[in-house]
């Protein structure tokens, strides 16, 4: 495994892991300050600038962009909203190759209101995302689908497990020809009984654009925002990125925490610090 | 598929839909009054009861007794918390089987305090589960492994899917002896991508011990105990009763809903009367 102390580009920074209370630039010169190597915007981050702008400073302060956050949800009831939410996802691809982002991420959304159908809403997100490929390629962005744990089916996303995830691949790039692959979140696998397998097959298919890092509470009281930082909960994080690098990945390890009532209102270099020291002791 | 309406001894409820108000004599009359063909009481519904007087009144109103609820968790840090864990299941397997109940399920733990390795946990509990085997087999009460969703994985559960399950019973009962097998919970294994496979398997090898029904509700607020009333979410409910009965599982429908801030603080009557209608009209 990689000493990630020698590998600052490995070490990333998602930008919700901080609540998005401050502008994005002070978040960039943060990011760099606290000795990360990589961000991972969220469009609602760029709302007004001037995204050249936004890459210039990210460049300047020795950073990448790993995943651009997030698609719009592909699943509706109508074929109006599916249409526009496309389309909104086709603006979004733009924007991640105008700040140099290596992939754009994937929560495809999860069983439309009024339906009760979770075969079908897949169906839909597949649809979805196999009318972005041929952009997604031409700009150079690849689409990052991330598997969403299970409690997310109904209400974020209906692509649940690595074995999933990866069968869209198969079936939307059966020639392997790029673009397309996974954003690995810790906290959404770490339960499944077919991770090594998982893992080791996204692997070997060059699928895996990405690995998020958290840690999943004993004591959740949230479905979405109530992630614990890395080491205080019961992921053995260390053997899930020994899995992957033990199958091949060398991409970033990305800080990705959801914490309404507990780091989103703590200060922001605490944040920092907590992220970085246990990105290198426990991650 | 059946139609529910002719099959009264099908129509079970699981006594935690009520929310344990009410002593376990008022619910068995209830239960009987209002349709049901069979009931699955909880340990705590018994205590301080003899099981004998229990048992009479159940088969008085004319019902049977589906599961048994529930084991205690066979995951702990030591080895003496395992052992006295089995040992309190050895003695719920002897309640079961003085009341009648054809089976005893286990919902077998989650990863223990201190403990960081899913792996390990997972391996407890098959070791717990494999020493109760002969014991269930001697009194007569199969042994219920119960996937439970993975949203359960640290605080309740390590069994998490039907095929994880499956794999769990064919490693302990290869040569297919009886005494084990699964209770499947329509609330748990909705979002498998390998739902219809795992029935078909399930039901192939004779595993399905029984079925509950309740719903995922959209904005669900808490992981164990918000679950809604059939056809109050996103589960297409009749859809899963169609892929068991195609494959030839011809056992209880059984009415379980966690629920403190809704069915537990409503009237037991309207609870029961939503339970049968909904059973007839959704499930």
């Amino acid at each position: 495994m990689r000493d990630l102390r020698h590998h600052r580009e490995a070490l990333a920074l998602n930008t919700a892991t901080l609540g998005h209370r401050s502008p994005i630039e002070a978040v960039i010169d943060k990011c760099a300050a606290h000795g990360f190597g990589a961000i991972a915007p969220w469009r609602r981050d760029l709302e007004g600038r001037r995204l050249a702008d936004v890459a210039a400073r990210i460049r300047d302060r020795g950073l990448t962009v790993t995943g651009y956050c997030r698609s719009t949800y592909f699943t509706h009831a109508s074929h109006a909203e599916r249409q526009a939410a496309i389309d909104d996802n086709a603006r979004a691809i733009d924007e991640a190759a105008a700040i140099g982002a290596a992939s754009f991420v994937l929560v495809v959304g999860g069983v439309p209101d009024g339906m009760h159908d979770i075969a079908a809403a897949r169906q839909q997100a597949i649809d979805g995302v196999g009318a972005l490929l041929e952009r997604a390629r031409t700009v150079g962005v690849a689409l990052a689908i991330e598997p969403i744990h299970p409690m997310g089916a109904a209400g974020r996303s209906v692509v649940n497990t690595l074995a999933q995830a990866l069968d869209w691949c198969d079936a939307l790039d059966p020639e392997r020809q790029g673009g397309l692959g996974l954003m690995v979140d810790a906290y959404h696998v770490w339960w499944d009984p077919d991770l090594e397998a998982g893992i080791a097959r996204a692997c070997r298919d060059g699928r895996v654009l990405g690995y998020h890092v958290s840690d999943w509470l004993r004591d959740t009281r949230d479905l979405v925002t109530d992630r614990g930082m890395m080491g205080d909960g019961v992921i053995h994080l260390r053997r899930i990125r020994g899995l992957l690098e033990a199958a091949g990945y060398r991409g970033p390890v990305e800080v990705e925490i959801f914490s309404a009532t507990d780091w989103w209102v703590r200060p922001e270099d605490e944040v920092l610090e907590f992220c970085m020291s246990r990105l290198l002791d426990v991650c």
